[in-house]
């Protein structure tokens, strides 16, 4: 039992707080992994490119579903429409629109089979882990840290912006309209990340309310990174182990 | 331990199962609950129609919590796009719309001040853990159960249409326009009951299933049923016990 205790940290000012929470975005935002600098290179092989876009895809389904508990966790409905539109972004208002019909179309131009995206049956199980853990952080934690894991948003339309470009002049074989997700993102992306902070930086009064929301925003980069190391990592083996049809190490299906 | 097992039952007919859901809604439904009956049949004074305004808004501000839970569970942007139109109905698409908007009208047309109702104060503990109960069980529980649960609907759009009849026959200092929600509702609850309907049916395939979808509807009408049941214990207090200010028994504040 701790019997002296020392007086509690100050709160940042609100200008420090978020220099802190977009430090984090620019320390261990997932554009410096290794492998998404390779793809912006123009150096991953087609199968790379798809092998990416498949587990990716996997991430990308499960967005509406960690802004459904976000949604269920906001406490008025101002609040909540403002969140339920990030699910309409990605499920669509109608049939054949929204972000995940975008990303199965990126599938598509890139040479993948809708069903075989959706089976999900490539997903790599690091990848699955990655998901989950970052669905459960959503389901579990505070509405101050499940809104700031969404902070990426504040770095990702620079990304998009950048992958456009590398997409564009390093895998032409991939048809231009196939590229339509990272274009509704940028304007998407910035209007997100605008209504996050702001949340973010009036529920965060105390320090520790801060700090939460800075260990948020760090775990939810190393989800994104998580996802990247395991696909770079099943690159390396496709490499370097001899292949042997239908066996590429455990797969776990969920 | 078991060593032998009975052969598991055959599942019901979708005609006998969807029969079997209709009979709890006919059967358990709270409009046969005493407080209802009076209710309808303009027996409240207005006190009583006041605290069963406030204790019932305190369901009502949870509806797109719990529906927001059942979007998290469904695994298609078809079906979460159906079901998103839910949370819309109750927290509208603009500022001054919605459910829960027409509820706080309701309040208002009743002589309750908006604050009050919003402040949560007033609620009774009963009503509390009903509510609670509900929003968890659609946290916690299977797809099917938790969309089974909200087939109450099956009986509220008739409940609607005599609510409406009766509250302007016998409560009419309450102004016509406070009872938009019941209006809407008509409706609204036609509609989600047939999209619940279709599927439970469809996912509802072993007896198992099937039963868990019945029991989830008695649950949800337990819910029901235990929060007029905390008013009406309310009311009867009111009028036998002495009152003394500020205080009406533990109060539970979340």
């Amino acid at each position: 039992m701790t019997t002296t205790l020392a007086p509690p940290a100050k709160p940042w000012s609100p200008a420090e707080f978020e220099a802190r929470l977009r430090a984090v975005g620019q320390d261990r935002y997932h554009d410096r992994h290794p492998f998404n600098l390779r793809m912006h290179q123009g150096d991953l092989t087609p199968d790379e490119v798809r092998c990416w876009i498949t587990n990716r895809f996997h991430y990308q389904r499960h967005i509406p579903v960690k802004d459904a508990l976000i949604l269920a966790k906001l406490d008025s409905s101002r609040l909540r429409r403002m969140w339920l539109r990030r699910i309409e972004d990605h499920d669509g208002r109608d049939e054949g629109e929204g972000g995940i019909e975008r990303w199965l179309r990126l599938g598509e131009a890139a040479g993948l089979d809708r069903r075989t995206l959706l089976s999900g049956e490539s997903v790599l199980p690091g990848v699955r882990l990655a998901v989950e853990g970052y669905v459960n952080f959503c389901r579990l934690r505070s509405p101050l840290e499940a809104v700031a894991a969404s902070l990426t948003e504040l770095t990702a339309p620079d990304l998009m912006r950048l992958r456009i470009e590398a997409f564009e002049r390093h895998y032409p074989w991939i048809a231009a309209d196939g590229l339509g997700y990272f274009r509704t993102r940028v304007d998407q992306g910035r209007r997100d990340s605008a209504e996050a902070l702001d949340l973010v930086l009036r529920w965060a009064r105390s320090r520790e309310e801060q700090e939460s929301a800075v260990a948020a925003l760090s775990f939810k980069c190393e989800v994104l990174w998580a996802l990247l190391d395991a696909v770079q990592q099943h690159a390396v083996r496709q490499r370097t182990v001899p292949q042997r049809a239908g066996h590429d190490g455990p797969r776990e299906r969920v």
